[in-house]
């Protein structure tokens, strides 16, 4: 039941420290966690990016107004999706399924270390994408499906109570 | 730390004990764990079905040939989306998203109470979808993403090494 409570504590945190880092093994660990999604047939087709350059993240938080947060955050990952990455077109499918079960493991990795994090979405939006393309200098092929700012929180937030019983059906709708 | 090892344990079970059964009880804090996700703009475009039925799971399984595991299952959870939940298209962009992660709190919340799961694909692929919509009487507008096949494992197997440097790039590509 411990274990249950990290998925329910999980909440998305838009304030950061000033000035306190996360460490690059705290950033490792987080996409190590990124890395064990499912994914279909295995194909993994997913690459992260990791920001800590304080001028980085400050042109990537001016290029897109939903990650505003970026000025004060620490640290920022960028999962992205490689639709191309098998000849059988089984990510092009896929990769966005794969590459968000990866952010929430990233998200719910960063809860069980204290750390705060938040879902800022890119794809399917063609204007962010551009933006940020070339500050992050990504291939053509390579698509990011969002930012999530990371930092130690600072501000106190419960988690959402989104349970909405109408939502469950038992057997059949 | 120990709240990272539920995400790195997680692991893909297609073998289920005979007989023993997955509560109710134990279904709806697996859908309780699935509707904790995040989610944009807070839309929550999410359906979830609930099945244990023996012959539900068993036709199913039939119509599906990469969920035959279903017919070992004691139980399955059906993640649907509502792209048409909001006015504002919020929904259609991102139902696939917030979907994925509410399929992987599932799924960790499943390894968190000793249960097996997999995740076993629909959407995009509009032959399952069409093939299991009348059996779960889905309206319309409603589109399955993945049948989650549950039960207590009866294979004991590691969870993949999916760790590879290489995807990591440090502040840009």
């Amino acid at each position: 039941m411990d274990d249950l409570n990290l998925i329910f504590n999980r909440k998305s945190i838009r304030h950061y420290q000033n000035g306190k880092e996360v460490g690059k093994d705290k950033l490792k660990l987080l996409i190590q966690a990124g890395m064990s999604a499912p994914s279909a047939v295995n194909i993994c087709p997913w690459e992260f990016i990791a920001v800590t350059d304080a001028g980085l993240l400050d042109s990537l938080a001016e290029r897109l107004p939903n990650a505003s947060m970026l000025r004060e955050a620490a640290a920022a990952i960028i999962v992205c999706g490689d639709p191309e990455r098998d000849d059988s077109g089984i990510a092009r499918k896929f990769w966005v399924q794969d590459c968000s079960a990866a952010t929430e493991n990233i998200l719910l990795a960063a809860e069980a270390l204290g750390l705060g994090a938040v879902w800022t979405g890119l794809y399917p939006d063609q204007e962010r994408i551009g933006k940020i393309r070339p500050l992050l200098s990504l291939p053509e092929r390579i698509i990011p499906l969002n930012v999530i700012p990371l930092g130690y929180p600072a501000e106190k937030i419960l988690p959402k109570d989104k349970w909405e019983e109408s939502r469950l059906h038992w057997e059949k709708w």
